[in-house]
């Protein structure tokens, strides 16, 4: 089947690509991305989800998946949180990651927990459902690794000891919120074989 | 000596002049209400609080205290956290209250643990200081209580099994985000009496 990717950045749709091609799929699903145009100015990260996906179904007309994600830091009170690829307002993540990593208050990693936060949306003009997504981390004090995106250089994911940018992309997507917020998505749909349970 | 407030919220000028009189001043402190034009559109508590401050001490030329403050639950990864005002986009506490009661995924106290948090800042053209104040919580299912104002009615106090909107305004601020900011930040100035401790 054919499904619209609501969403303009060219790192999801290879995620959102490879995730689906390791969940157990009825049937196979044809992703078509589709770059919404909304502002995400909306108060949580699941109705910002919301209001891409209806713009990618009315639009298009076809089923539409849309996510919506953030790096959730509890000593900073959930910042960056909805302004995660905005954050220092240049939209580079290197800029992005100094500026989280200059407002954290200390190194013990009691001060240093965070989680990122997938909100998956589909609208296919009958049914609305959505599915939440986390993984929890630690924040080092620098960068480590060159694959994933975004925060992933500096999000330790503890039980490998590793940055989700240090791990292939395959590895990651076992994981991350995004594969758990789709997986539990598909699984509400009635897409997925059954007998797999989510991690 | 006096300051500038940089608020257009009538709550936080009484909250703060009842925070003022229970607090160890080594002088008096008169507050001159200012309100502030900008938008609170920055990613974090800090920056919307330091924005405000700054724009009072630049119109006033009189030291100026400014503050953000949000309500930030956990299982909703932060939110209202910095829309806390705007969350229902009616600027009223009740939608506020109705909005954020039907997001909450269940009952279980576990779901339902919240924290109030306050960002205090000073700005006198030299120096910019800033203080966290933090009180921990849980949302009730209904608003209980008149007093307080924002999302006093369903935040319980689990030490006194109240409400911020069943106690009144000086017991409130005992144990407030707010008093507990404000205290830290007058603390750094060196307005206060010492030999006294936060709580």
């Amino acid at each position: 089947m054919r499904l619209v990717l609501a969403t303009g950045n060219p790192h999801k749709v290879q995620e959102i690509e490879a995730i689906l091609s390791i969940l157990p799929l009825r049937e196979p699903v044809e992703i078509l991305p589709v770059r919404p145009e909304g502002e995400e100015s909306h108060p949580t990260f699941l109705e910002n989800a919301l209001e891409k996906a209806r713009e990618g179904f009315r639009k298009t007309g076809f089923p539409t998946l849309a996510e919506d994600t953030g790096l959730v830091v509890d000593i900073l009170d959930g910042a960056p949180g909805l302004f995660s690829a905005r954050f220092s307002g240049t939209g580079r993540s290197e800029s992005n990651i100094q500026k989280l990593l200059s407002l954290l208050p200390g190194t013990s990693w009691d001060l240093r927990r965070a989680h990122f936060v997938c909100y998956a949306v589909y609208v296919d003009g009958e049914r609305e459902l959505w599915a939440r997504g986390v993984v929890h981390g630690y924040l080092l004090s620098e960068p480590r690794g060159t694959q994933g995106f975004g925060y992933d250089p500096i999000f330790l994911y503890a039980p490998l000891g590793r940055t989700f940018a240090e791990i292939p992309l395959a590895w990651k997507n076992r994981w991350s919120h995004r594969r758990r917020a789709i997986e539990h998505l598909f699984q509400q749909l009635g897409w997925l074989h059954e007998g797999r349970d989510l991690p």
